[in-house]
């Protein structure tokens, strides 16, 4: 196979399973020109329904046929029934050689990986976290899985590099024109932001409710003139479940230290300012990170201009407390996030495209100040891996971490120097997901690193009270602690997974694990 | 000129100016496959200014040139600057042979003459409405000017027919990203609904606004991931002037008449019932019937659905009287409408592409049970003329006015017999703005005429009180109270303009008027 090596220093395919991969280059390389991917035209006449009786009809009215691709939001994420439903039909009629392009899957898609092994599935293009990744690093996909982040995801939509057959909009309430959204029913899970983009352009667009209501329901944020069937179901899944680890913030003392840090980092930095723009990420310590600069910007009487991110009910309170002006939404992580964009004009929704789409013209990413995210490990080149573990498992998705790392002025990465007996900061990262050139500090319990490139940070630190450290120090702190240098874990030649950049370059490959 | 009579009669050319022709078949003949045509990629990094000191140098920093496409909006219709203020630099910069696109121009952007008589502007795709029409009709524009409905507008812009190269958005308020919205500022004119597919599809998007505020501006109406520049500007128009003769209501003792005829249409055809789906057109006759049925609703104690349409504050008394569940906002006419959206969570704004692009996936005219509409001139084949006035002169746009009528179960026509002179029920009308395929029944002062296509509903009303006349009968009377057959204009071989219908085929042409 013939290969280049990539600008985080990767070996990448030329060519594989027919496509031709341009290995990364750096942040802002890649614009194309001219015009994007346009949607489907619709023939709709009055007195034509759109209402259908079952998932099975609705599978038949769109012309699904085997190596089609169908896509799939995660708005109820761990709670989710839409997509196995979908997918148990599909396989009941013997369709083969489906692409699943999901925003992200969770463990509640265990059962995908059944019809993974009957080849109903052989690829899939979108994060798969838990036990679909696992399955795909044991080798169980036939064909390959393709990793995007959330900006990256939309851009190939929008570009037509991923082509979407059918996309099913699980829909808290909708109508029988197809309006939708998140906000109403019985399992609310806010602004249907992820299945905007595939709305707008897969070929065929399917709503599924379990609560129809009479037209016109309000709010429109999926909206019936992009939709050609609406199928209504006893359950779309368990909103319980949205809330998980991710949302919920970090109480343990090293998680919490790790997070005073990284406020003191942004606060010397002297990125902690009046009209601030800071994205909240998810994870434990992001979100205590944004507890903390919350109380801080009340101590010091200051309000960012605007805090985005998965909204959770710390946000809110930061906002109702006068800590930001205004709240946009990429995401809701709660109920209570959910219920104040209901009355809050200053709390609105935005879509992945506004958020992070690198090719459109201008997206919140670019205009960040400053982005706290996790990782699962680090390299002493500062590259970020987010998508596998260290014994080489793809467990997890890279969600807004390439796009906010990419646009913010400050990136910071948070992360224990070692947990158990892995070293998360070590000499090279398992899978690069998030380059070294947009990532400008990594904070640890164990001090603080910053990115040599950052010569101007390193600069306005000097003499600060933070602990700054230099990464091969931590690195070695993690190995002592953790029985010396890790053992990389055994693959086999065949790539099972490809990390691409959010401008469509490639990052890493994933191998299949020996057994 | 070879050409071809088409389903209502007209002829046809086979091709003009380098364009074919398709003639109308039908009402619901042409649809396409496949996509559409997508927007523009940009390529924006973190740092990169959108604001711009003035229109002048956005119109270079576009990289506008001889023969491209400029696109503009008509929220606030005869308050607008912002038109005549690009064309005015466009013309100092001497650009030719530009042609420019604006959803609709109004008496206020008479200055645009001159500019057709220099060639700056030679060609007009959109509604002209007063001195431009006029113009147009005495062969003072270069090229030809293309007659879109709304509906028309948005499908020939998203399919790739009518590519926009700039388009300029008067923005009431915008940030420096691009965001903006009609409902804050001194300039506030509403949903800025008419400019979305401008936003979405134009090669370079330019906000213009005369107050810039802080990121982020909410709500987003136009986003900020359209927009390639903002220019703050002294003034982009004078809202007062938004609310004109059409939107206000008829008071005199014959239109009056008129619109108690349709209301009585409207109720013994059977359509005034609990949850219809009305829409309320513009025009003193419209408005007064919208009122009308609203007291009826309320005595009958039932409430539509919906209402959409134009809304002005007789929509906004219907709602808080019960009499609509909904009311969806293509457009607002006065400040009172304006004000309701901004509280009330069942009125909500709708793009042209919801409610009338005949190539989505459903839009909102097909499912309105009926819709009240005014027209210049109906011939006894059930044809509407609502562009020209008898005398052959170009002086409105089609507005809704095909779209509400294909897609509404019953769809009334309202005018008088004859104004003063002029006969305006006649064997054929000037123009065929509205084909009589979409026509169910035309109201007047002196009895109401059924298309007799509709036997279903010729039937219904046997035995009612409704005054049912034959259309013949209307224009003899209309020809003997106006001195007989009225005489046609006068016209040269030169088409001047072209009416579309919302598919894109053509229902008929304008010639210049001899001098």
């Amino acid at each position: 196979m013939q290969t280049v090596i990539n600008a985080v220093g990767r070996e990448i395919p030329v060519e594989l399973d027919g496509m031709k991969l341009r290995p990364f280059t750096g942040l802002f390389d890649n614009f194309p020109t001219g015009r994007k991917a346009g949607g489907y035209f619709g023939s709709h006449r009055p007195g034509d329904s759109k209402l259908l009786d079952s998932i099975d009809e609705a599978i038949d009215s769109c012309g699904l046929k085997d190596g089609m691709t169908v896509s799939f939001h995660h708005h109820l994420r761990n709670g989710d029934y839409v997509t196995n439903m979908v997918m148990k039909s599909i396989a009941e009629k013997g369709l083969k050689d489906i692409t699943i392009a999901p925003s992200a899957l969770f463990p509640c898609h265990a059962p995908l990986v059944d019809l993974m092994d009957q080849e109903v599935i052989t690829r899939i293009e979108g994060s798969a976290n838990g036990p679909v990744g696992d399955a795909i690093s044991h080798g169980r996909l036939k064909g390959l899985s393709i990793l995007r982040s959330h900006g990256g995801r939309v851009r190939a939509i929008e570009s037509g590099e991923l082509e979407i057959d059918v996309a099913f909009i699980a829909a808290p309430t909708a109508d029988d024109q197809g309006n939708a959204n998140g906000i109403h029913g019985r399992n609310t899970c806010g602004f249907l932001g992820y299945a905007m983009v595939d709305s707008m352009h897969a070929r065929k667009v399917v709503v599924v409710t379990d609560n129809l209501v009479e037209y016109p329901s309000l709010p429109i944020q999926i909206s019936a003139d992009y939709v050609d069937y609406i199928v209504p179901v006893s359950s779309i899944g368990d909103n319980k479940k949205i809330v998980s680890g991710t949302t919920k913030i970090a109480t343990d003392p090293q998680k919490l230290s790790i997070a005073q840090a990284a406020l003191d980092l942004i606060v010397h930095s002297g990125t902690a300012r009046e009209k601030m723009n800071f994205q909240a990420g998810a994870g434990g310590i992001s979100l205590a990170t944004t507890r903390f600069l919350g109380d801080w910007l009340k101590e010091n009487n200051m309000a960012c201009s605007f805090i985005d991110g998965g909204v959770t009910e710390h946000l809110i309170e930061i906002y109702n407390e006068g800590g930001c002006r205004k709240i946009l939404n990429g995401q809701a992580f709660d109920v209570k996030s959910i219920k104040d964009m209901l009355t809050n004009n200053d709390h609105v929704a935005i879509t992945p495209n506004y958020y992070a789409n690198p090719w459109n013209k201008g997206c919140l990413v670019n205009i960040l100040d400053t982005v706290v995210l996790g990782a699962t490990e680090a390299d002493i080149n500062f590259n970020i891996n987010v998508n596998t573990h260290s014994d080489g498992r793809l467990l997890h998705g890279i969600g807004g971490h390439q796009d906010t790392a990419a646009g913010a002025k400050l990136a910071i990465m948070m992360m224990p120097v070692f947990r158990k007996t892995n070293a998360i900061i070590r000499n090279r990262v398992t899978t690069v997901s998030t380059p070294f050139q947009s990532v400008d500090a990594i904070v640890t319990d164990m001090g603080i690193a910053i990115n040599p490139a950052r010569k101007d940070l390193l600069k306005k630190l000097e003499g600060s009270p933070l602990n700054v450290v230099a990464i091969e120090d931590l690195r070695d702190i993690a190995y002592a602690e953790t029985g010396g240098v890790p053992e990389e874990p055994e693959y086999t030649d065949r790539i099972v997974s490809l990390v691409q950049f959010r401008d469509g370059t490639y990052l890493d490959t994933i191998h299949q694990l020996k057994e």
